[in-house]
């Protein structure tokens, strides 16, 4: 994921997934992996950026707030938020964004 | 620029900013230090929270609009977003987004 999403012109919606890992990673990156194709075959799903140092921060772009609501609700999603919680973050935070405007230089 | 942002109960705004460098990192660390410091002197800033490896994303959370539009003219900040035109960043995109809600794992 280090790629700019190419999102259309606004408004549409952003997650912002703010998290701290407990240090036991065993297993994320193939599930993180694996979330990942599975969010892009969502409906509504418009897009990703990640990066991670100490923080990781993870913004995933959503046509409305039916799509987020679907892909929150996704059986291997829950599975994968579940095992998230248990194993590895410390803490999270979601925050869910009406994005508004948008300008880029290149 | 390591913690979670301590933002209030929505709404507020976010503003997400994504970049690739161009690797041309003279002059950027201390510039980064002090437009942080400088933004978190400004009216209606609520906190920041940053990371980066491939890509780099920062989101800042800001009371309302104008706070956000008084920060993008501020003189230090448009000399900053000059030098990163010219020289620090490959490309960028930016976005302004209404938080509606949020939640958080401990």
């Amino acid at each position: 994921m280090s790629d700019f999403a190419n999102t259309p012109s606004p408004p549409y919606y952003a997650v912002i997934f703010t998290s701290e890992q407990t240090g036991n990673d065993q297993g994320y990156a193939d599930m993180a992996t694996q979330i990942r194709k599975l969010a892009k075959q969502q409906e509504g799903f418009l897009g990703m950026e990640s990066a991670r140092d100490k923080l990781g921060i993870t913004v995933s772009y959503w046509k409305d707030l039916a799509s987020i609501k679907k892909w929150k609700l996704n059986t291997e999603h829950l599975i994968a938020q579940h095992k998230g919680q248990t194993a590895w973050y410390k803490q999270y935070k979601t925050r869910i964004c009406l994005v508004e405007r948008d300008y880029e230089f290149k």
